[in-house]
């Protein structure tokens, strides 16, 4: 059995998510989810101790035995966010390689695709997608929750 | 007494100097200065990881009481190589962090001013001042760990 954490990396609000996926079914479970909120008035360097130290707690409690990280792009439109995104990244990459995990990089085109059969969804589409394929009773909130969701079921359905 | 390690990030080299700022002198002096250098046909995490682990041994052996590191801009004329460099960045945050270090981010047109006079410096001109200001008898090679000397000096002559 695969577990799968998929992470929607960022400096205020990293999203998360487990899913299992079962050799008797094609389908992802999710299994849980929430987000690891940064405070954005600390400077760039606590943030990034206190993403590290709860992420890998995370991993140490959930026993992922794969992680599926959002790609960055260069033709991102905000530059700055881009860059900022990338220094939350580096951090959830050395901590899921210093914990052995299978690291998958995942464009967020293919996530949108796969979830909605469209590459350049809305979050509110993409939240609503979620709601459904997964059958939560209330709209996956914030969105980084849902497209954490929507990353883990993304990477599950292609192993 | 102040321990400077200045650091010009990379994923593919890391410069890094240590230089020392005594208070009956306004000039910092150079102790050491070398490159970290990753192999680019690994996998990133596995960079990242080798990068992190050994800035941790440099800075456990050096025992800086500072670390300066060179500051990302958006408007960088390669966007991809800006956010790679941000996940760099990130893990060296990271291990500074972790070794309470007081951090600074050095502007490089700062540093550069500081060198040459002009903010917008070529990497040779960095090389022949660096070799100048620390009477070096030969140009600091790679251009990594010239500007690595320089970030150091700057944050050194600022304290």
């Amino acid at each position: 059995m695969s577990r799968i954490l998929g992470i929607d990396p960022g400096l205020r609000i990293t999203g998360y998510a487990l899913v299992e996926r079962k050799p008797s079914s094609i389908e992802p479970v999710l299994v849980e989810a929430g987000v690891i909120r940064l405070n954005s008035k600390l400077p760039m360097e606590d943030r990034l101790a206190q993403l590290y130290t709860e992420l890998t707690e995370l991993i140490v409690n959930l026993k992922p035995t794969r992680i599926a990280v959002e790609k960055l792009y260069a033709h991102y439109k905000h530059p700055r966010t881009a860059i900022l995104m990338g220094h939350a990244r580096g951090v959830i990459l050395l901590a899921a390689k210093q914990n052995d995990l299978v690291i998958e990089h995942m464009p967020s085109t293919l996530v949108k695709k796969s979830l909605t059969g469209y590459g350049h969804a809305s979050k509110e589409q993409m939240q609503r997608a979620v709601q459904a394929q997964c059958k939560l009773a209330a709209l996956p909130e914030p969105p980084d929750l849902a497209d954490a969701i929507a990353i883990a079921l993304t990477c599950g359905r292609r192993l």
